[in-house]
């Protein structure tokens, strides 16, 4: 039955899901619902909105239907325009979800139909996290995880490089100033590699691979522009979320955060579309493990990998994994202005920092053997070299100038938070550990990965011996304000561990205590 | 760290939740997500608000925060006042939320917290979302159901009525017609039973008991205004959402409503809990089922029983179930005004409708047995001859008069809406199944039960021999479109099967095809 409606525009936007708000009375008058679904006809267009209801009765009246942002700007419509309204059912993709929540296993077409609402807004937020809280409960076999990566991969346009063999990486994340990518694209294109990454922004961390690269070039290139730079100078290093490629994957990560879940299954179909989706053959993924990582076990690590590594099969790409040590920073450097000064000095041999430089070198050597272009067990040797005879620097320029950034450009150039403080060590000691979480909590309240030139650098690495009044770190932020909150959360927690002498203390009053 | 921000009040309800919307620059500036939580303080209050971020940036601009309605509200703030704004944390209740999705079993503090943040709208639809798919996959064991259970009775007032024993009664539902409380109740009290009886109103069914009885006497009453009545008359037929009874349960079902989730753990603890609040010490359950009931079949309405009987024997309560057919309609009429007429004819002995009769007889003689007010396998004839020697319907009149209706109201005074259409049959033949849910859908877009005339008569019964020509049903509405809307449904659908002859049909043509 259809039902005709004056039009009230609310201007405020859902953020893309498309919702109508009905008085209660046409609401029962209709028998419709919260979350139910209207189509509303105007003018030959049809569009498909779920119900709010004004409870309070403070905005629509009777009569009246109320248009979020969404549904306006879909249907043109201004105040007291007339349209036609009729009940409809839900989507398909509803009894889908209930099906995977029953403990179901979805068709391809299934998963297909549920992703494509997602990224249309059909569904409302209650029945999204549904979604995402039956998969992280009932997992998803190697069918479904192979179908949610084709249907993420074809949510957005495709690289198509004709090239025999395409290299990428992945790292799973959560270990500050791990930033590899940066090194380790230059030394596999320089070896003759071809690499087209692309990256993520940071979520919750103080800087991701594109925010860095920002710093020393534009990274929000369209698809044909990262052909064109792959085919000219054979790698680039761009945001990923830029290109709309996989660009579902966008919008599950949104979802994602609310909820602080991330089901395996998820997690392992948005890693995997990224790299289909750019036409990768062969991927190595870092699985960095341990405390503050976001894989806590090896255990897990190993099942991840064997997970990854099937999958991929499926997908036709090769997958190899390592699991690495994630239980502490990697580099010295943590904030985008700051490790973007970092990877230039390493990649000009200014600066050693061992253990960065050495990790990206082994994971540019297995990317070289993955490829063909070293035999096993000479890539790191490959590497290496690219690395210390600057031809990898060469190469990373030639990157940073295809995609539009100042190839000349020296660490110094990149400015810095001009408000520091440097923190010393109170005691001597040995480093027992150092937080990966309460590091980035300080970088990212100095402003990171927002405030380019904010960020933590430290002096100091695990194992290390330390004396009093030794540097440990220095806080570098845009404002006063943020530096004191980055201060404040140094002082409340304690990011920098020594290794204990006296573990426990009993004593006879406190045994009579317990 | 604190903000300050302009206020811009948005006069749009949420229902409920505390929103408060941020400009994505400010949202970026205070490294706060959608979903995560605000403090907002003015004028020496505080209120943690739930972050939406106006993405397309329509609405609030750098510096000014959006107040939905239950903000704007509770702070009492005018457009421009100003309001400091910190980040906070996301409630305890979503670290449990959590772990029920891990498999975890809920402590009762726990359990507290969760339902404690829904009835405050604390939580956002994702989150409660969350929570209720989590339970519906890894359900509640006993304790927890328990600690549901007490959860809710807490969120409301409790009656307390200083009787030895308090009677009560409950139907899983589903079932068109099946209107046994206004019987039950009647020839219990007038026999000495104690029966204060709340009920709800229909959600997805044509009538609820509460729509029914209020056709004859007020049912929103408050706790003391219960407590008066049943002190005078013995017992009573009121709605239970008028009361505050139980108060989360009508939260928890408008969240199950839009996903069409009832987890069990949910629906046990809400059933008990609306019987705890009253201080039944005996409760009786109907739990039909079959095809178009809730309860598709007689193993899951077993293992329903076993549960609330032990979860009841936790609360304190002797719970006592019992599984009735519930693939066809009972009693002959659908919709608030019918069925209060039917219930009148019953009691005064005008009209038998042998099966809804009998049901409500053998179900008013286990409660005065439970009651201890009749011998083991007596009750049904003192329920019988409550009904038969026009006791019930004087106790019947006494509740209605001290609800404050008219207790000398007859059959015939109750108003059936004025349009009509009678169907006939088109064939003979005999009844096989009477569709519930089609019945109730036409029952429902006839306009049942907000119109109170609207509604379905049968004049068959499943099993029934009828011939060509025969009076079918009769569709009762208040408005010409909404009867048009009813026999719609009922012309698209066939709500009354008559027993076929021949089942299926081949030929070697067909044979073929295949």
């Amino acid at each position: 039955m259809k039902y005709r409606f004056k039009v009230k525009n609310i201007g405020l936007s859902t953020g893309g899901i498309k919702v109508a708000v009905l008085s209660p009375e046409d609401a029962k008058e209709m028998d419709v619902w919260a979350k139910d679904r209207l189509l509303i006809h105007k003018d030959g267009k049809t569009l498909t909105t779920i119900v709010d209801i004004d409870v309070e009765g403070k905005f629509v009246k009777k009569g009246t239907i109320g248009f979020f942002y969404e549904v306006s700007k879909l249907l043109k419509t201004k105040d007291r325009d007339t349209v036609s309204v009729e009940p409809t059912g839900v989507p398909k993709s509803i009894t889908y979800i209930r099906k995977k929540m029953d403990g179901g296993t979805l068709s391809e077409e299934e998963i297909n139909e549920i992703i494509d609402d997602i990224i249309h807004d059909e569904l409302s937020e209650g029945e999204t996290s549904a979604f995402i809280t039956s998969v992280y409960i009932r997992g998803l076999n190697t069918k479904e995880t192979v179908a949610l990566t084709n249907a993420i991969v074809h949510s957005g346009p495709t690289l198509k490089l004709k090239k025999e063999i395409i290299l990428d990486k992945h790292c799973i994340g959560g270990v500050p100033g791990n930033r590899t990518t940066m090194l380790i694209v230059p030394m596999v294109v320089a070896a003759g590699g071809i690499m087209p990454k692309t990256s993520s922004r940071a979520i919750t961390s103080p800087a991701g691979t594109a925010d860095t690269m920002e710093v020393l070039a534009p990274v929000d290139l369209s698809v044909d522009e990262i052909k064109e730079v792959v085919n000219k100078v054979g790698g680039c290093i761009v945001w990923g979320g830029g290109s709309g490629i996989a660009a579902a994957d966008d919008k599950l990560i949104q979802i994602r955060h609310p909820l602080r879940l991330d089901p395996e299954g998820v997690m392992i179909a948005s890693i995997l579309a990224k790299k289909k989706a750019v036409g990768a053959t062969h991927v190595l993924i870092d699985i960095p493990i341990g405390k503050g990582a976001k894989i806590l076990t090896r255990k897990k690590a190993q099942d991840l990998s064997r997970k990854l590594i099937h999958i991929g099969a499926e997908l036709g790409m090769r997958v190899h994994c390592i699991i690495t040590p994630g239980d502490h920073p990697i580099g010295n450097a943590i904030g985008p202005a700051l490790e973007a000064r970092q990877t230039l000095e390493i990649l000009s041999g200014e600066k050693k920092v061992a253990e960065l430089r050495k990790k990206a070198i082994i994971m540019a050597g297995l990317l070289l053997e993955l490829g063909g272009l070293a035999e096993k067990g000479k890539g790191a040797k490959l590497a290496e070299r690219m690395l210390s005879s600057g031809k990898a620097l060469e190469k990373f320029r030639e990157i940073i100038e295809a995609q539009g950034g100042n190839p000349n450009i020296k660490p110094e150039d990149i400015p810095l938070g001009d408000k520091r403080v440097t923190i010393k060590a109170e005691e001597g000691g040995r480093i027992f550990a150092i937080n990966n979480k309460i590091i980035a909590s300080i970088a990212r309240a100095a402003g990171a990965p927002r405030d380019k030139g904010a960020g933590v650098y430290l002096y100091v690495e695990k194992g290390d011996k330390i004396r009093k009044g030794d540097k440990v770190m220095t806080i570098f932020a845009e404002s006063e304000r943020k530096l004191d909150a980055a201060l404040e959360i140094y002082e409340n927690n304690n990011p920098i561990e020594l290794t204990e002498i006296v573990l426990e203390e009993y004593s006879p009053e406190i045994t009579e205590v317990e």
